[in-house]
């Protein structure tokens, strides 16, 4: 960390800026400009905080030189890491097609969801039992019913199922049904949820927050690394924007910028990225043209009935066409979408 | 609700969004403009949801006429409500000054802080026993121990106290010690812990979210009034912005903003919105003088060993210094600081 | 347009509402609904403005159902235009290659990044004379010397030329030099400047302001078409965002909306958008299969002794390794990168 | 300057850092971390430019240690500055009242409109005869005509008046004809124009952009500054945010922010800022009490009518009521309404 002192720091407030150092276990190196005095601080930066450094009188700025994470950084693990959910690899160059409604509904739409997706080329399957909704008074989600439902389709078409979690005191039962738990973007900084995830072995479908920046998403996974899981996957699902024809703003440099500092893999969500399905095919190409992992796509067969995000689901016709020139794009950029397991375990 | 069909909407597409629209128990109403085709629906807007009628094809817009929450609106309360917290009121000319650590800290130093702020003003004493830290490696609150010591330090100084719930599992034995329970930023979506928050009686502090629009602060505050704890007061705390100078961008017109949709006390926090002490007396008159109900400030005897956030902390010399002035402020408004009860219940 | 009425609008108001909706020549629908009372205004939309509309009293919104641009739009050009800049064609399939240094710098250096961005594969060259820098103490280009140079350096390898104006009184000099005139992000509302540029018939290149939504973008398009000069291409160069990770926040999704709103060609400039040579090829890339009509891209062959911009140019190298990876996508998306001009006119 | 080297930074890297440094005449001071190299730079920062510096291989960021303005800066002078405008100071405790209607439109109505803001208590007239407007077909402005109506208007009533200069060519008579020149918000970073009025002695009134932050404001009057004019008066309007509830996001925190770094004054425009007349008068005072040195606003006698901005302006009526509760709180702040000049010069 760089200390840079306010102009005019007296002589007696740099005495107790290196003090403070010292207090910590580190090292002072000073040294003194023609405007401004700067302190190196030598040791390991992970060992002192940058906060109250700052709130030592004198201080004008505090310059961390190392980020914030350790384990989701690419010191860590040089190589870029490999997710297998159930079967499925994600990363190194095997790409997830996560597919399906927003919501799970009933059991008939449900089957046949799923198995259009899965014959157009998904190799995971989703759907929400349990739904954050910004309104009190919209559909909830069927709960553990839904799991159950979830699970026994991804069976019959040996497809791997992600599902989210929203609370903390369902991520057992989540577990247990989800061969993936998905951390939507409302709960990408609900710390005691990715804490009780990471306790747990299953891979992790971290969805980036509407305003958190790249650290902020790499610290949420360092959260559940840090428990000992380190099947973490990285979603791009859009931000918060000034401009609001598109439900979100896709942030597709997200994606190399996150290879330069991590070893995680990275998908795409042009579903919640846009909300509109006339964009989807354009940013689902995009994101993979950028080096994505994968592609998440919201698909129902009847959007105007659907419980949940119904106007930004694409038909399983135009999810087809789409995997289509994605398969195209994958074997132009030297990558394969990952097969489906033979059965699941 | 208006839908806006798009051009070219054709004759038997307009026919199947009547029939939809009537198989919801709602009547159309059709006004064919020189361009575009637009459809009223007539009914009770709220039993119909804005998303499936997007999906219908041939729509290109839904335009609601009435906000998506209700118990929150001016409507359902068109007087400003006043939440009792122990006995300090809040709203209706009755300004809360919530004052304290940024963290629950040692017995003599809370107990330190607690006077000074006491003596100062404040009428509302805070600290958090539980720290949603954005690192896994920071200090993350005193749990349990700390909710007894800031109770038994409020009982001393005949002040209610207020602390952050993070964890739905929580919600019960924070409701036991504190006065009032604050849902931070990082949680305003999180619907889960709402739901619980609603069902107990306790008064609410409901932050606004770093990307929350002004409708969904009253959304999640919706959550909270829809299970029957109607005591909740808004929190603006700044959300995020391009500018990084400061920690937030503090959204001052939200106060005014809030009063001319909501009967819901808003307070203003201008320590986490702008991040720099010298910018929060400026900010706290400047709420006060916007119409803001209370002023929420994190007080620190000693910032640079504080647990958390020490930069944003004022001293307390400083904070009886700014509530000095926020008296003459509200007296000049016709507001009054609420008097401190003469002993907790 | 739609009003959508107060919630207790008087009939007074009511009255006087269609009474001004029929003084402008149009004629109004009432529509009573449970709640609210809407007004469909039916005629000319263009007519009308919606500001005055707004301000009458008992109108809570005004709904604009139709785009504020006319000459930009689809329903006004159907079809993809496609624009000619000296016999290199942008739109339609056809996408250019610029290419260049951010400003026009010393004679030799000229001459050797030109080749070189050619052979890779460019066909527009591009470099400024006029700099328009956020501080006024630095390098603020070479004028009509670097004009001059331009131009020769252009016919020396048969590539038209594309550079900046960012000063009314200059339009006449650089339409007589350049091939292309850019108009910067800064300048995007210049609307002097954009209606002198109008009545020129040179190509533009109209890049978005950090802050413009699409439709201000089309809007601005629009103030060029409307003075007769229709040969205007869009460029995406990055918006401001809340994450400084990267310089600005490409909003790549900004393609195929455009695409889904107006004839004109649009291109990506990912230096920009990312300020991160290791970011810029993911970002072109992305952008070709978006769906762009061409990309532009700062490149120098010294970037630390640049006049302006060094840390996002690419390399002459890394330049060429890219056209060779967008050759392929173009390629695969089954589109072409325009042929140089066997000489300029 | 410090530059931060990447990990992993070679020898000869480091050795070709320092050289560069040295070149540029200052002295480069390593310091050797656990892991990484720091290397500060000694002399005179204002001579080197970051850019250029940031292209060197092996270094990872440069973190400058000086702002980047000089003669708006708090040490090129220390105290706040005052700006005269005609016999009406602005800045040290004297409050710029600045009224009138968007557009100057015809002449009775601009008699009658300045006469009651003058009643009320406004010190300064304002009025557009050039508008920026987004779209090509709105109404421009009246032009030479409407200056020169402004002029007579002002000289009535022994006010001031203010105007917005959009056009580098016009800048000569709008300084004959106003007593203090605006800069629009799109017009902030047109450097073309700021360089212009530079050259001229009149005030201006320099506006935020909507995409600015607080340093691009200082850059861009230090543009005006450096070309020898000194009066210069900064004006927070609100920025875009991802709120589209009031028109933009009125950033009251940057006029404290403004006065640790400038000596220059700060007025605040709740008009612009909020877009509606409801939330004017409170977002007026919270701009006072944070300490502004002046408040914009729009006023007009028939909004419904007005030729631009009309559901953004108050009343007459309005106005005067604002004034005196403004007036009460400049004296709560020990402040004065800069009182007319018993005639203009």
């Amino acid at each position: 960390m760089i200390l840079i002192l306010k102009t005019g720091a007296t002589e007696s407030q740099i005495a107790h800026v290196i003090e403070r150092v010292e207090a910590l276990g580190m090292r002072a190196h000073l040294s003194r400009g023609t405007y401004r005095t700067i302190v190196g601080i030598i040791g390991d930066e992970n060992k002192v905080r940058e906060e109250p450094l700052r709130a030592i009188p004198g201080v004008e700025a505090v310059v961390p030189v190392l980020p914030p994470y350790k384990l989701a950084s690419l010191d860590a693990h040089p190589e870029p890491s490999v997710v297998d959910v159930s079967g499925v690899k994600i990363g190194g160059g095997n790409l997830a097609m996560i597919a399906g409604p927003c919501s799970v509904e009933d059991e008939p739409r449900m089957y046949r969801i799923a198995e259009s997706v899965r014959d157009a080329g998904a190799n995971i399957f989703r759907g929400g039992a349990y739904k954050p909704r910004t309104s009190p008074y919209a559909f909830q989600g069927l709960g553990e019913d839904g799991l159950k439902l979830l699970r026994d389709v991804g069976a019959a078409y040996a497809m791997p199922v992600v599902t989210e979690v929203t609370d903390v005191r369902c991520v057992e039962v989540v577990a247990e049904y989800a061969d993936m738990i998905q951390v939507g973007a409302r709960n990408m900084q609900n710390f005691v949820l990715l804490t009780e995830i990471g306790k747990t072995n299953r891979p992790v479908l971290l969805k980036r927050g509407m305003s958190a920046t790249v650290t902020d998403l790499l610290m949420s996974a360092e959260y559940v690394l840090s428990q000992g899981n380190s099947n973490v996957v990285l979603c791009e699902r859009g931000i918060k924007s000034f401009d609001t024809a598109t439900r979100n703003l896709f942030d597709v440099a997200a994606v190399p910028l996150v290879q330069t500092l991590s070893h995680l893999p990275i998908i795409v969500d042009p579903s919640h990225a846009t909300g509109r399905p006339d964009l989807i095919p354009a940013c689902a190409l995009a994101g993979l043209a950028a080096g994505a992992d994968g592609v998440h796509i919201e698909v129902h067969d009847c959007p105007e009935v659907a419980k949940s995000d119904g106007p930004q689901a694409l038909l399983p016709s135009q999810y087809r066409e789409l995997c289509d020139r994605m398969r195209q794009m994958a074997e132009l950029l030297g990558k394969q979408i990952s097969p489906l397991p033979k059965a699941l375990a």
